[in-house]
Parts: C-alpha cells; sequence; structure tokens
C-alpha cells in the first residue's frame, strides 16, 4: 500500500462506505441505533430503505432491563446483516444533562450506570450477529445548539465519574467494534483531535483496541485527528485531506507510523466485518413484535390515583364508550428527526388499537383544532384518554421548552373538566412538564416515543395487556428553571459550563433537597410489592446486596428493584445518592422472589484529581433499596476497605495538612521548637500551639513559610523534611 | 541603588514595613479595613494599639450610602495618620459569593456595582487624609477554605463582569495607592503570578498607575512575581528571595527593567506616603459617634409584623418593662477574628444603651445558657428582646452552616411562646437562616457586626431615635441548599468551581424563580414610602432614570431607592434584573423629593468573549424601580444603540451563521447553486433551501463542507468568500 493509498483508506468513500485500496475491500457504515438506516439508491441523504423501527432509546432505557436491550440489539444485528451493512453507528449513550437536549429521545438516562449496563448488553447483542457496534458521541455530547463547535467545559472529576463512566464500561465490557469521536469539543479541544481523550484514556488507561470513526462531518484537520487517535474520518471522499495527510507524512510533520496505526485499524475492522458477513434475512413479523414488547416495557405510568369508581387504569373491556381524543392516537408520534428516522416496515396507531382491544364503542376526535367537539365525546363517554405531547424533537435543534404546548394544554383541562375519568397519554422524545394540568387528571401514561409498534403498546398497557414497569431515567422537574442545568445550558459564545458539575439530574435535585413532579426511578403497576429487610454484605469484589420482593397485589408483574449507595463525610463532595445497582424483575401475583443485586467495587470510586486514579474511599457505605430514588424502602450499610490515597506532604501542602499528619506533626513541631524565640519568626512556632493562630496560618503552604522563617523552609529543608516524613 | 537594593526594596523588612534602601526611606502598611491595626511594640502578632472599631463592611455596606463611605474612609485617614501609618489594608471587596464565606464581615455586597460605588468613596476618603489604600484582594478572593492554594475556575464573562467588575471601578475612579494581589490562584495561576490580572487587565486596561502589594505570604516565587507585574512583596525580610531576584537579574532570566518598574513603584509609593506625612490627632468621641451613627444606619429591619396590639417597634420609652435577653446584648459580638480584629477605643454594649434610654424597667438574661429564666422574664415583660447570632466569624476559615446555634433557636422559640410581643436582634458576620424560628416572632432586626458603638445604635434603632433604612446587601435564603454557590462551595482538591457564573446571589435566585426569606435589597422603615412615575431617558452617558418618592408616614426616614435594569431577548444569558443604581435618600415626613439615578453607558456593558471586550448591546432596556430587588414599584423601559459587534464571517462561522447574514447568504446561495445537480457535494445545495436540512447542517462551520463538497470549500476558496462579505 502506497502512502497515498494510506491515506485515503482513513476516509470514506462515500457517505456511507469506507475506501476500498490495495487489499482492504471496503465496507458500509449506517445510522442506527433504534433501526437500520440504509440510504435508498438514488434517494436524499435522509431517504432509506425500509427496517423495523425499535423503539428510540428514551423508550428502551425505560426498560431498566439489559436483557431486553440485548434482544434488541440482536435483532438490530440480524436486519443489518440482511442489508449488508458491517457497522450500524449505535448505541448513542451521551446523557441528558437537560431535559432540553434535543436528541435526548436517543440517549438513555440522565444516569451514566443505567445507560452503562443497557449499552454494554445492546452492543453485545448486535455484535454477536457480526456487526460492528459505533459507541457513540464520544464524548460530552450532551446538546445540539452550537453542536459542531462548542466547548464542554467539564471539570476533570466530573467527567471521569459522569461524562465518561458509561463510555468506560461499554469499551471494556463489550468490545464496541468502533467508538464515534463527538462533534464538540472539550475543554476547548475538538473530540476529533483529543489526544487524550482517543488515546490517552481511551487505548492507554481502557485498552481499547477497536476503531475510532469520527461523526460525519466532525473532523477539521485530518492530520491533527489522525495524530489524536482518530483512524478513520467520515465522509468521504476527502481528496484535499488525504493530499495534506500525505504532505504531512513527507515533511515529517507527523510520523508515517501513526498514519500506519490508523491504516491497520481500518483494515482489522474491515477483515473482522467482512469475514463474519453472511447471507441472513430476518422476520418482519416477529421484529415487530419484539418492537411492540419492548414499548410496552417502556412506558411509565406516572400517575394512577384512585377516583370515586376506583382507579382508572386499567381499562376495563367492557367498560362502556371510550373516547380517544388527540391526533397523536391517530397519527402517532414514534420517533425523532435527523440521522435516526428510519421508514418503518410498519406503523401502529393506538386508535386503532385501542379499538381492536376494546370491546364497548371507541370515540375519537383529533382535539388539538376541535376542542369542543372533544369535550362533547369526554363527557358522553365512560372515559377519556386523551393524546398529548410536543410535536417533533430531532438532532440538530435542542427543544425550547418542556411545556406541552397550549393547545394540548387547553383540551386536558377542558376534557378532564368534563370527564373526571381522564387519562393522559404523553408523547415526547424527552420529559415534559406536568404541570400545570397534572392535578386534574387521575391517570398519566408517558409514553416517550415507542418506535413503529408503540400505538399497541400503548392499548396494552391502558387494558392491562402489559402489567406496566417502565421507570424514569431522568427526572421530571416542577419547572424547568429547577433543574441542575439551567443557569449554563446551552451555554453561549461557543462555550457550555457544566456548572452542576458532577451533580447532573437526580444527583443535583437531591442534593438542594428540591421537590420535583416525579423523581428518577419512577414508574407505578397495576399490583403492588413489598420489599423484605435488606442485607449488604462487602466482598472482595464490592458489595452484594440481598432482599426479598414480594408482589402482594392479585396481578403478575414487574418490580424495577433500585439500589443507591452514599457514604457519609466522604472526603470528595457526593450527591446525596447514586444509583449503583438494579434489576427489573417478573414476580408472579402473590409470590416472593430473591433479588440479588452485585455492586461492583469499581463502582463505588471516585476520581480523585490529586492522585490523577480512582480511589475507593474506605468507610460505612449505606445502600437504600427502592422502587424509584425517593421511594426507598429498606436499607442497609457495609464497611469497605479503602484503597490508599494517602497524598504524600510537601512544600505545597499547608501547615495544618503537616500537622493532621502524625509524622508530619513530630517533625514540624521539631522545627518550630528550634524557632522559638528568634524574633518575628518564632510567631510561627505558635502556630502549631495556638488554634486562632491556625486558622490564620493553616492554609500555609510550608514552603511560603520561607518568607516568614527564613533558612528553616527553604526548599532543601523542605526536602529534607518531607523525604523523613513520606 | 545597586541590584542587592533593588531585589530589598521589592520586599518588606519586616512584617509591617517596607525596606529602606540608599534614597528610599520606609513607610509603614498596617491592617484595616475598619479600624487602624497597628502592631503593639513587644505585642504577638494580633496585639495592637486602641483604635476606633468602625463598623465592619458588612454593616457599612448595609447603609447603601456612599456618602457614609466616605466619611468613614477619612476618619481612617486621619487615624491612620495620627498613628503614622502610611498605607491602610483596606478596603476588601471581594463579593459575597456564598453566605458560608468566613470573611464575609469583610466585604461589602454580592453585587459588584454596589461594592464598587461604596468602596470608591471610601477610598476617596481615606486617600484624601493622604493615606494610601490597598483595594483588596485582587482577585476572586471568595473563601477561606484552602485560601492560599486554591484555584478560582471562573468563565471570563462571570470574571469580568462580576469578580473584577468592583476592582475596575475602584481603581479607574478612586486611583487607590496600592491594590493587593489575594491568596488564591485563579484558573490556575497564583493570583501574585498572574501577568494577565496584574499588568495586562490592571494596567494595560485600566491603566493603573500605583504599586501591586503581595497580600501577606501570598508569594511563591518572587522573580515570577515580580515578572507579573508584583511591585512588593510582603512580610519580610526575604534575603532568600532577595538573592534569587538578584541572581535571575544577571543570569538573564529577568530583565533588570522589569525589576526597575518594580522598584519605581516602591519609590513613588513611599515619596508620595512621605509628603503627605503630617502630624495629627482625632477625636475619639467624634468617631466614636460616627461609628454610632454608621452603625444605625446599618442596621437592617428584616420583619415588623402587625400584632393584637400593633407593631411591636419602635419601643416606646414608657411601655413597661423590657426583657433583654441573651448574652450577647450585654457582651457584644461586633467584629469579625484575623487580621481586621481592632483593639476599640471602647465598646458599648445594647443592654447599657437600651437602659439608659428606656424609662421602664429592664431585665436581662444571659439566656443561652438558662432559658428558663430568660422565659419567666419575657412571660413578665411588656416586650421581649431576644440577642441571638453566631459565636464568631473570622479570617482563616468559613463557616460551616448558617443557621444559628440550637440554643439561641430554643431561647427564641421558647421566649416568643411565653411574649407575642418578641423581638430579636441578630449578630453575626453573615446571613443567619430565619428559619424556622422566623414565623414565631413579630419582628427581626439584623445586627450584623457593628463596631465598637453598635450597643448604642441598637437600641437607636429599637426606640425610633433612628428610623432604620439599612438594607440587604445578600439574598437571605430560606435553606442553605438554594444557594447558587451551593453545590460547588468551597470546591475540594485545590479547585472551586464558580459553576452559577454571571448568577451570583440575587442574579441566580431570581434567575431560578426561587423564594427567598429575605430578598437582595430588603430592608423596612418606621415610615412608608410612594413612588411616583418614572422616566427613563437615554443619554450619550447611558440612561438617565427620574422619579419622585413621597414619605406618606408621620415620621421623618430615608428611602433606599434601586434600579434594576434588564434586556429581554439578549444575545447573551443576563440575570432577570441588576443592580444599575441606587441612592440613599433622606425624606422628611409627609414630603416629597425628585430623585434622579444616573446610569452610566459603562454598566449596561457585558463581555464579549468572542470580540474580548465591553459591548453595550442594542435595545430596549428595562428599568425597574423599587424598594428592594423583589418589591419593584415602577418601571420605565429606553431605548439604547448598541455598539458594533459584528463577528466577522470566517471559515469557522456556521452554514447557518452565513445564513443570517445578508450578504453572506448571498454569496453562499451563489456558491450552492454552481454545486446543484453535482451529486452528494449537491446535497449541500438544498441545505438553504429545506429547514429540515437546515436544522441537521446549519450548525456545520463552512470550513467543514470540504469533506462534503470539496474545493468549493477549499480555505483558499474560504478566505475569497470571506473577504467579499466582511
Amino acid at each position: 500500500m502506497d502512502l497515498e493509498e494510506k491515506a485515503a483508506v482513513t476516509s470514506g468513500s462515500s457517505f456511507w462506505r469506507s475506501t476500498a485500496v490495495t487489499g482492504v475491500p471496503d465496507i458500509m457504515l449506517t445510522d442506527g441505533p433504534h433501526g437500520v438506516r440504509k440510504a435508498a439508491p438514488g434517494g436524499g441523504i435522509l431517504d432509506s430503505e425500509p427496517a423495523t423501527c425499535f423503539p428510540p432509546a428514551v423508550a428502551l432505557g425505560s426498560t431498566w432491563d439489559p436483557q431486553l436491550a440485548r434482544r434488541v440489539g440482536e435483532a438490530l444485528g440480524d436486519e443489518a446483516r440482511a442489508m449488508d451493512v458491517q457497522v450500524l453507528l449505535g448505541p448513542g449513550i451521551n446523557l441528558k444533562r437537560s431535559p432540553l437536549g434535543g436528541r435526548n429521545f436517543e440517549y438513555f438516562a440522565e444516569d451514566p450506570l443505567l445507560t452503562g449496563v443497557l449499552a454494554t448488553e445492546w452492543v453485545k447483542g448486535l455484535q454477536s450477529r457480526g456487526v460492528g457496534a459505533s459507541l457513540k458521541h464520544f464524548a460530552v455530547n450532551s446538546q445540539e445548539t452550537d453542536r459542531m463547535r462548542v466547548s464542554a467545559d467539564v471539570d476533570e472529576r466530573t467527567l471521569r465519574e459522569i461524562y465518561l463512566r458509561a463510555f468506560q464500561r461499554v469499551v471494556t465490557q463489550a468490545k464496541p467494534w468502533t467508538v464515534m469521536c463527538a462533534y464538540n469539543r472539550i475543554n476547548g479541544v475538538l473530540a476529533s483531535q483529543h489526544h487524550w481523550l482517543l488515546t490517552e484514556v481511551l487505548r492507554g488507561e481502557w485498552g481499547y483496541e477497536g476503531l475510532v470513526v469520527s461523526d460525519w462531518g466532525a473532523v477539521a484537520d485530518r492530520v491533527e485527528a489522525v495524530r489524536a487517535g482518530l483512524d478513520l474520518t467520515m465522509p468521504g471522499p476527502d481528496p484535499d485531506g488525504d493530499r495534506r495527510l500525505v504532505e504531512a507524512v513527507r515533511s515529517g510533520h507527523l510520523p508515517e507510523s501513526t498514519l500506519d496505526t490508523a491504516v491497520s485499524r481500518v483494515s482489522s475492522l474491515v477483515r473482522a466485518a467482512l469475514a463474519s458477513r453472511t447471507d441472513a434475512t430476518y422476520d418482519k413479523d416477529e421484529h415487530h413484535a419484539l418492537a411492540r414488547e419492548v414499548a410496552g416495557r417502556g412506558i411509565v405510568l406516572l400517575k394512577n390515583d384512585l377516583t370515586n369508581d376506583g382507579a382508572v387504569l386499567p381499562l376495563g373491556r367492557h367498560d362502556g364508550t371510550i373516547a380517544v381524543l388527540g391526533e397523536f392516537a391517530r397519527t402517532p408520534r414514534f420517533q425523532g428527526g435527523g440521522s435516526s428516522q428510519i421508514n418503518p416496515t410498519r406503523l401502529d396507531n393506538a386508535l386503532d388499537e385501542i379499538t381492536a382491544l376494546a370491546e364497548g364503542p371507541v370515540t375519537f376526535a383529533s382535539g388539538y383544532d376541535d376542542v369542543d367537539a372533544a369535550v362533547a365525546l369526554a363527557r358522553g363517554a365512560a372515559v377519556a384518554v386523551v393524546f398529548a405531547g410536543t410535536d417533533r424533537e430531532t438532532e440538530g435543534a435542542d427543544r425550547e421548552s418542556i411545556d406541552l404546548p397550549a393547545a394540548h394544554v387547553e383540551l386536558i383541562e377542558r376534557v378532564a373538566a368534563a370527564n373526571p375519568r381522564t387519562v393522559v397519554v404523553l408523547s415526547s422524545g424527552a420529559v415534559l412538564r406536568t404541570g400545570p394540568w397534572d392535578a386534574a387528571v387521575p391517570a398519566i401514561v408517558e409514553g416517550w416515543l415507542l418506535g413503529q409498534a408503540g400505538g399497541g403498546a400503548i392499548a396494552d398497557v391502558l387494558f392491562g395487556r402489559v402489567n406496566p414497569s417502565g421507570r424514569l431515567t431522568e427526572t421530571i422537574p416542577l419547572h424547568l428553571a429547577d433543574h441542575p442545568s439551567y443557569l449554563d445550558f446551552p451555554g453561549e459564545a461557543g462555550h457550555v459550563r457544566y456548572g452542576e458539575g458532577v451533580h447532573i439530574g437526580y444527583r443535583g435535585f437531591d442534593a438542594r433537597s428540591q421537590q420535583v413532579a416525579y423523581p428518577f426511578g419512577h414508574g407505578l403497576s397495576y399490583t403492588t410489592f413489598e420489599y423484605g429487610p435488606a442485607t449488604v454484605t462487602a466482598t472482595d469484589g464490592g458489595l452484594s446486596v440481598r432482599l426479598s420482593v414480594t408482589n402482594t397485589g392479585d396481578r403478575d408483574g414487574r418490580e424495577v428493584v433500585q439500589a443507591y449507595v452514599s457514604l457519609a463525610g466522604s472526603r470528595v463532595r457526593r450527591a446525596p445518592r447514586e444509583l449503583k445497582a438494579f434489576a427489573s424483575v417478573a414476580i408472579a401475583a402473590g409470590e416472593t422472589v430473591e433479588v440479588e443485586l452485585p455492586i461492583a467495587r469499581d463502582d463505588l470510586a471516585y476520581w480523585d484529581t490529586r492522585l490523577s486514579r480512582w480511589v475507593v474511599e474506605g468507610g460505612t457505605y449505606q445502600v437504600e433499596i427502592g422502587a424509584s430514588s425517593r421511594d426507598l424502602r429498606v436499607s442497609a450499610t457495609a464497611t469497605v476497605t479503602g484503597d490508599d490515597a494517602r497524598v504524600p506532604l510537601t512544600g505545597e501542602s499547608t501547615i495544618a495538612e503537616w500537622l493532621s499528619d502524625p509524622r508530619g506533626a513530630q517533625a514540624l513541631g521539631e522545627v518550630f521548637a528550634a524557632l522559638a524565640g528568634s524574633g518575628e519568626a518564632g510567631v510561627m512556632a505558635h502556630t502549631a500551639a495556638d488554634p486562632e493562630m491556625l486558622t490564620l496560618m493553616g492554609s500555609l503552604p510550608l514552603a511560603r513559610l520561607s518568607v516568614f522563617a527564613g533558612e528553616a523552609f527553604s526548599p532543601a529543608a523542605i526536602e529534607k523534611l518531607s523525604a523523613a516524613v513520606n
């Protein structure tokens, strides 16, 4: 392969294909993540061949079920193989930093553990079919506003513990074939040119051996991208960039070995992809059924209050007339706009599916433009089901509000006034505020974007064919202004400050003890569960949490058991509780199951910025277990032995730090004693003994004492002192 | 002067004196800011000669009266001259970022305009007496935790608009003889070695010609400090540092001209200081009276609800027994600890002063340890006055809580239960939470730390000899966790993230529409004021706000009229309102005064980070005028012509930015038209016309199109395009 070929193979040959050169054929990479978006021949950039539109990640995430994520991955792998696609561009695992994030519908959660566990299984499922995943968008791509330029300004602890943590889990546990770099900058450096991110962290620390591909159009400078560790620039062709790469190697500006590394990663990917290529087909009906199953599991029953006639949900099949109100029941919102937009193999709507399941009459009004007609139907019905939501979410634009459109609010409020048995079904790619209408209705069903079979899934939940078990993966705030990200989303002038630090989502609401509409992890069932006492045991591997959960109702169901961990008096600022384990457990009516929630020791670690490594802090950890982050039923504690985290004493250590270390205190005491009585320098000698002086002087780095006390604290003297105590 | 002398003169010769060398005598610099703290000969580091302890800045700031600040500066100047002190180390103008800040009592406000206006007059007053001020701590010194090392990580707009703005005002308007660098780091660089801060901004942009002195012990590296623009390192002597300076010059590591600049600034300061040296005396009684006047004006009447017997305050002189409860009435908290701690010339207490003013009986119990006795006295009294507060605030340590001690809360609650006519007088250096006891009492007097005459001032306000006009310079939150700084104060591991950005204090509470206990600017009077309609006129100099205010009660009083400005639809994120002008106006009972509030055009500007300069944005500004930030009585608008702020179009400008500029849109349209039909590159041509495509592609910097559309967007082509449109 000559130098020109080496350069060419590190970019695409077209929008969706890599470049074939001597000895290296080309492969196809197409958009995911909730369907295979293979460009239609001769079509526009957004036209694609039909494929199953599975529920977007917002709904898949709400299942809290890794096995379901795996089955979706497998099904996507089968479709990709059938369409001769070698790499599917997903999963998207950025965190939902703000409810305004325009691409939240493509992401799983506001929590890195939940995101990482689900995405790991998705990738394993996809890759089990010989199709490569592309873990994206690496990293800190939490907004659409100015997405190609904006710098996510985020401190390292937050970066490590929150924004990189899901990537680290998926990379190390599922080994995705490719990782896709993000469009944005991180602390001023484009992700596509971020050597620390793409090479030091991803490969050096996490041991990643796959390929790094750019997001489409993310590369500003091919030479700097290759130098940073980016292997494949998409799309292409990019003859001008190829030429500059060649020149950079010829002029010695870029070592040829660096380019060779990228080339070898491309050819390894192509080899592996083509080796697993097979003829394949898939059963559209089976995949549609899976899409319906997942959608039903992703629906979250937010509220189901008792009315004078009992709970409205589930609907009885013989209850009388059901008024279905709102155009979304007939014309569903089932996915978002942009690169993930699928041309579905078929499309169900809730109106038809409700009609199919109901044995009584079903009436319908489109609602938003004919509120009077809808109200009239509601008045004459046994129950009213109002479909409401947002018009669209799309890649490329953040949302401007979390409020329902005014017409939808009016529809809900007037229907609810006409019929107290009103159910609201929401459709949107990210959370909507449930005020000011929440109190007016007894039941709310969060229906997200549910993919092509969502209409059936909504009917399944409404009629109780599926007992809801979906849980919120993001907090629903009372007001947008309450949100931890509110003051600096989406930033301005090319920068967005991650001012809330580690306090993303529920971590921030909990840290400030704020009221919320519905907390992270929340979701109701048609049955009830009782939690037995929990035990927590410290093991070499971390913590083992055990408890029994009983279905105390008369209907089979699933409970999502959640374990949140805290450490009182930690040396670093922590959220009041963090999700560290969960399980979605099927429990038959009246039965009791034993639930085990293992917590890996690594997941207890914080990132120590002084030591530049993960540290498990020793102490007594509290584990609270419950049905949501604010419905904690039982708790237990376990004592964990900490990692060594002593920071050596130096001249930059403060007097207080020296004095709080037994060896340091003794050494310093001797120096102070020798100084006593030597005039102003002797003032120092009193510091250790006098609390008031220690308050004033304790924060002084030892080396600064040279100004106060001369040679006793010269660099040489401090070096000797330090050597003696470390 | 030889090189060794040059080095020596740039550090102190002792704790409080500069170094005398050939041709340059030495001068004395001592702590302020609310009194002259001249070290007592032979005493410890905290022993000092008697001087008037004026109210600390927390109380002086609460007067909102620049003229009063000027008179205090003048009096301090007289005392300094009498004590042969040439530079008084004050004022402290850091902002109260968090209510936990341990040195908040030495600072004026959570608002930079209020701080800057008051400090400007203070400096003018002091320097009018021939004594130099030291404007401190430059800059972003908002906490005591890890104060010698911590890096205040703050974005440039926040730095400019919030944390540097008061410094800029005082430097340019009052020309302080010295500026004192802070201990902390700013974005990783020690303030004492911060060339950008000490030289580029302070001298280059603001035109400062005075001397920069270090805070005591702030210099870690003499050579780097001198290079950054620091002229005088304190304290001294520092022979080792002198030697390193000499070596740095000899080795060429530091230009001798740089050292010469520092030397010339020291000798200019010394010359000026000694030229204005005179024999002087001051009248201790007059200064005590001034201290009492200022203290009375700084007291804030938070609450004065009607009870069944009318308002409790002011107390009548013949009302019957007054039960004074709480040791602070007898043993006042009147200042904080640390470098500002004054040895007062005398010390009043509230118990004696109340007894002197009351004509009926006054009973007393120390309270905190003998609650039963206090309750018994309260039960037998016409009115109970409970003194409560915190034990101490001090330099060197941040507070851990904003709650009253539990014993004080118990005292208040039990006394209030025994006597509905209970007044609480608070003493503390920074705000205290008024919950959970607030609702139990009808009247709360915020008595801060009031200096040596505070006892009399409290009596003056209680009895109505002074009609209260003090106003909060910081928000009192309902809970500490509500505060904008809460999640990242005081930081950890050497860094504190200013995550709330420009939303310090009331700006943040307003931005999130949070409830507060008492808002910024709040303070009651014993009379009432009515606001007439306001007019706002745009002038070349800015805005002129005019209105009339009437004292509608039967008691003379002062109103602090406050003007807050907002700009709807601003191109940068702004707080909902910002204080831009204020006036403390004396208005006799029944009278009406015309108030003019000029707003300088400079004070309307935001810092544009793309253009790296201040920009006044054009548009219709709303000015809301009222008695607090949440008691806005009248408003008016004025249209302001903006500064030119066009950012030139380049290859880094996005497609959307090109298309939103008329010339850019035309130029780009022509390129797109030429590309139409050229295959995949032609996709671009549809972008301008198709809203969906524009959503997806609009955020792409133009230069990135080279990957999609080749030569049409090569660097040379874009340069040509840019030249044509800029």
